[in-house]
């Protein structure tokens, strides 16, 4: 007798959201600085804090976790019943084996969520977007003060190294210089600083397609494949699919700002959790605005299927969640 | 006959800075990126450029180099005649051999100089500092206006992790995971950001001795303390000295910072290169309104020879410039 058992998008993610914020809560805190000669100080990790927990999809995140998921699964193997396995180790009162990987998938899942909230702080403050709302709640500078939005953003950033690089032995060495080097080059000036720089140059302006493919390419989709490559890294094992789940990761990341320029335009910011139309007030270049709504919507679907044909070339044995995670990208109306 | 090489400090800071200044402007550019499939926004790249080069006295970048230098020549060994070897070399047209650690040793002084930078150009914006003048230029906030500055310091931020995991093999994923686990620590929440994060709340406050070390030991003494404990990880050799030297770069980074605000009081803004007496203007707490003059500049004495003597104690062989270094962070002028 075969048992098939169908993949619990929602069971799945709320397992991995519930790891996340835990891990977030745990990791960006004074506690976490207990075992250094001082603790960081109070009103610099409430900051901190505020712009981290309580908010935000974690695509990021959950991109990380699923990556590592598939390619921990290998080519051929059959999906392993995860969440089961789990439930039924912690029923029978043992500890899993091979803890680490997991726990390295975490690490980085994390650091990439440190890396995009840093973002979020510095692009909200009054000299770049000047934004108040974010996530439903005031913006950091407008809660703490500007100089602590960007001390935070600041710390922010440098604390997703640290957890990348933890003197414990979950992670090899050979991991966390790679995993650095993933990030690194995905938030700086030849990844996301310099999508927002483009951006920055752009308002007002006319661009054309490859531009503004370009300029996203770099501001959000730098960041989005990063994800999904941390992820692989993380299983420690030589996979073949690294090609497949790199294209996988540029068509979702330029899928997910297509959908958000559509979002700017058709929800609303109580939804949205921030200002919508801002992209048309403030005259930025969107993909709405280049091509219009219909096509925008066309281009997005299309790109959707680009992520799940390159699912499909992968050879891996279990892409569900990172199938489940492109409609998300996809469908998802905030 | 014995033949006793004198220690010419001017020669060998004018060979460092050249090999520090030759390293930043060719890994802060665009055709750095060139590799890469985009390169990096021109103007953003301009700011970066312009926050980096051209000033400084490249303090960090030379304790990285000579605490290399320093555990390179091993307990024991006598110290190597290194510059006229290279000279040998040189006028024999070969190329030394061993020439990867003391490429990792520059990508670690460059790095944490990127560092000291982005940190510069975010505490000069309008909401910290709020200062126009540095290293004898204008802030790069002045020159390029205040998202540029914003986004220049993350970038650079970045890119100090981008310098520390090259995928040459100049520097081994050990070597590259310390390096980036040392630099995070002490650039975030318990390190640079943390000290200027108490700076920010204790402006018009009238602190303790205690709580002025602590805040400084943050702000300024953990990024110069990581700079001569990254030089000592780049030699590759395990060394004794590693506490010894620990407690020089505690010693230097405090002394740093006394000295720091003596000048502040004595010195004019066209010595400084930066705003002059705009401690005492801001009502910052400093050693100077803490103990007075007099007793501030004993202090900075009594913290150079708790510098000397720890590399005294660390019986390393060849500490000259790391001797030197200590010299010039207590007699400097500016």
């Amino acid at each position: 007798m075969t048992l098939t058992v169908a993949f619990d998008l929602n069971r799945w993610m709320a397992a991995q959201l519930d790891a996340v914020e835990r891990a977030l809560d745990s990791w960006v805190s004074v506690d976490a600085s207990a075992d250094l000669d001082h603790h960081a100080p109070a009103d610099l990790m409430a900051a901190m804090r505020y712009a981290v927990l309580d908010g935000g999809k974690r695509l990021r995140p959950l991109l990380v976790l699923a990556a590592f998921e598939a390619v921990s699964a290998g080519p051929g193997v059959p999906p392993a019943p995860r969440l089961e396995e789990v439930d039924e180790a912690a029923r029978r009162g043992v500890a899993l084996d091979s803890a680490a990987p997991e726990q390295a998938a975490l690490r980085a899942a994390c650091a990439v969520e440190l890396i995009h909230a840093y973002s979020l702080v510095h692009d909200d403050m009054p000299c770049m977007d000047n934004d108040v709302l974010r996530r439903g709640k005031a913006t950091v500078h407008v809660q703490f003060g500007e100089a602590s939005a960007l001390l935070a953003g600041d710390a922010l950033q440098a604390l997703a190294f640290e957890l990348l690089t933890p003197e414990l032995t979950v992670m090899s060495a050979q991991q966390q210089a790679h995993l650095c080097r993933l990030l690194s080059r995905a938030a700086g000036c030849t990844g996301m600083a310099g999508g927002q720089a483009i951006d920055l140059a752009s308002v007002g302006l006319q661009l054309s397609e490859a531009q503004l493919q370009q300029m996203h390419r770099l501001k959000t989709g730098a960041l989005l494949s990063a994800s999904v490559m941390m992820g692989a890294a993380c299983a420690n094992i030589h996979s073949c699919a690294t090609g497949a789940l790199q294209e996988y990761g540029a068509a979702i990341g330029l899928a997910f700002q297509v959908v958000d320029d559509i979002l700017d335009v058709t929800a609303d910011s109580a939804t949205l959790g921030k200002t919508a139309g801002k992209d048309a007030h403030s005259e930025k270049p969107t993909y709405v605005s280049l091509m219009g709504l219909n096509q925008a919507s066309a281009f997005a679907k299309e790109l959707l299927n680009q992520a799940l044909a390159a699912l499909k070339r992968s050879g891996l044995a279990d892409v569900r969640a990172l199938e489940a995670l492109a409609f998300m990208v996809v469908q998802r109306s905030h």
